[in-house]
């Protein structure tokens, strides 16, 4: 029989109400003749107030005690949705992360999956039973309970699909799939029928927030087919998919999508000496901290000396502070400074590969705005400016509409 | 080292304020020279919280996945502990019921440890840790998880006690020990500075709260030292032991208290047959319901034909009315009514086995207070009558200064 995953997210089961509905899927989905596997993440804002309670006890709460903490949201969500199912006549069993053999490295709070073992998942639908698993969650090589971090239910759901050679692992959410641009900021985006998944990479990464990009990357390489669809309304979403699943018969078009991402800060070391070996000091100070760095922009130098701008989450400033001022007075960099203020907005396409100019009509369309682009960064398939956080919204606008994503 | 096992129900931990307290006491004890294990329930009203949602969604939700849901209590209260604990500069971890290696048969709600595994916990400890230990649950023999039933806590406590050949099980409580009767009926009632198992298990099954049966019944079978004491302060509680070691030197003090329970429903099947055989088809059909029949009197016959009456938890009459129609039509009962407005006021003691006249001073006191006394039943240690609810406090109060309970 065919395995489907299906990932509901914590908005899908904020509710007893919106339980019940989403198990009323469920049973549709296995009255259709699929072994079905559910992955849930925990209902509504529990994982906050579990997070805000161990807070209020600790400033930093014993990494090892807030996973065992967190990991009791989707256990309730879980077995109340196995509660749900069963009510209506269908088997139903839950189990944790643990018990489904989600095994990860040991690394709290954001460990990785380094095996799966479905064995128990496996007997469980052969015995008939829908399988409802908790997210977000494993056992790490140690036998402690881990979590992988925020959205990791996403990669929860796409890994079973991996290990389970599902046919499809669909992504429940609130929204219809994914746009062209987030609905609230650009009222005319549109939905995609489809996405390769590394404009999905490129657009999780530029600040959409539908797919986790660890997720993505793991559909990436396990070839799992990827359906984001929404927990109201039966219809289709976007697929995520490769690149040669595109529409047959078309070119790939050319541009996917505008992101816009209003959580970062810009760090900026002014007058860095030009010599080799400054910048990997001064990342590897950074990743030691455990912050992940998104654009880096180096200009060239003038007199032996350069500055050097990156870009980190935040929420993260606070955590890398100290190194840095060790790491400025260790390099001799003049000085530096934490811009909070910032927006980055992205554009994403595989098509841009194989047309020039794009990055041009880009810039063009922010000009257009008399906005001013304090950084710029790219990759084959998408360009991103850093802009002042106020121009953030309207900079998205101008560039959709330059492209025509309206349809 | 000497390991101390300490249990902290959910009113020792209903707020981050009070698993605050908690870790302070925790550490003091360690501080002291002690290994310590802790034992905690869910905080506050946690597991009705729980039940409610898993009403909320279904009449009789699925037995296994409510535990699954259940356990989710324990867990946010242990892991904001081992924060709390952590935090004070103490190593800490802690672990659920599987972890801890407690085993039960598969019986969802009310399992029954059958075995201790207490490895995991021996290793943390010899790293120098505390280790806390989600009470109330366990992982069955085919590898689900278990609830032991409410109350489970204290079982859990006093079963790990055993296994770890514990110098003292405390059991923390708000209230300072047990008392001769519950002082917010008694007001003049008196803290004991011991108690005997035999006692305290007819106490707890007369209703008193303060522990649960079976935990005494394990206690007592284990040889485990249990002090009863405030998590409120650092006086000395009630300590549960041996009769042999009642103070040295005294005769056993004649009564230990008066309790009095509220809960239970009594029924009258009238004018049954008076044969053989009835009395088993009756209460192998309640048994079948999964209630506990407490108190059970029959008196002699008339003219072929007898009375029978017992008394159940109140909350179970529903379960078993259905299966009591037929079994009065069956053994042809002219009829068979249940009564929910009863108390049961229950003296207890075992200095009694040896004084002569302690039931009729007992009925004495309550003729004197002109209230009926509707059913009798007694054991070596513990005589209970069955009153009107109304009349149940009057009735506790008055055995208790008959006997001078007082002090």
């Amino acid at each position: 029989m065919s395995i489907i995953v299906q990932k509901y997210g914590g908005t899908s089961v904020a509710t007893t109400e919106r339980i019940q509905a989403v198990a009323d899927r469920i049973v549709r989905t296995r009255e259709a003749g699929h072994d079905v596997v559910v992955v849930v993440s925990a209902m509504g804002d529990t994982t906050d107030e579990l997070l805000r309670m161990a807070h209020e006890i600790a400033d930093r709460p014993e990494p090892r005690e807030l996973d065992m903490l967190l990991t009791a949201g989707e256990r309730i969500a879980m077995s109340l949705l196995a509660i749900a199912v069963c009510a209506r006549g269908c088997r139903a069993a839950s189990y944790t992360g643990s018990q489904a053999g989600i095994i990860t490295d040991t690394h709290h709070g954001a460990a990785k999956i380094i095996e799966i073992r479905p064995k128990r998942i496996i007997e469980s639908l052969e015995t008939g039973n829908v399988v409802i698993v908790a997210g977000f969650q494993g056992l790490s090589t140690s036998y402690d309970i881990t979590t992988l971090g925020r959205g990791g239910s996403d990669t929860t759901a796409v890994a079973l699909a991996a290990a389970l050679d599902a046919e499809v692992c669909e992504i429940y959410t609130d929204v219809d799939g994914v746009f062209t641009a987030d609905p609230r900021v650009v009222p005319e985006a549109r939905k995609l029928d489809r996405i390769t998944y590394e404009e999905m990479l490129e657009l999780a990464a530029a600040g959409a927030k539908v797919l986790q990009s660890r997720s993505v990357e793991y559909a990436r390489r396990h070839d799992v087919r990827v359906h984001v669809r929404s927990s109201f309304h039966d219809g289709p979403g976007t697929w995520v998919v490769k690149e040669e699943e595109m529409e047959v018969g078309m070119e790939a078009p050319l541009i996917s999508g505008v992101a816009l991402d209003v959580t970062e800060a810009k760090i900026t070391f002014d007058e860095v000496p030009d010599r080799p070996g400054i910048a990997a000091k001064l990342f590897r100070a950074v990743a030691d901290q455990g912050v992940n760095v998104d654009m880096i922009v180096q200009n060239v130098s003038h007199e032996g000396r350069t500055d050097m701008s990156f870009t980190v989450p935040r929420d993260d400033v606070v955590k890398i502070k100290a190194a840095l001022d060790d790491i400025a007075h260790e390099v001799g960099a003049v000085r530096f400074s934490v811009d909070e203020d910032i927006a980055k907005v992205s554009l994403v396409g595989a098509g841009m590969k194989s047309h020039p100019g794009v990055a041009a009509d880009m810039f063009e369309a922010i000009a257009a705005e008399g906005i001013n682009i304090e950084m710029i960064s790219t990759s084959p398939i998408r360009v991103s400016c850093v802009v002042r956080a106020a121009d953030g919204e309207r900079a998205a606008r101008a560039i959709h509409r330059k492209f025509g994503l309206q349809g």
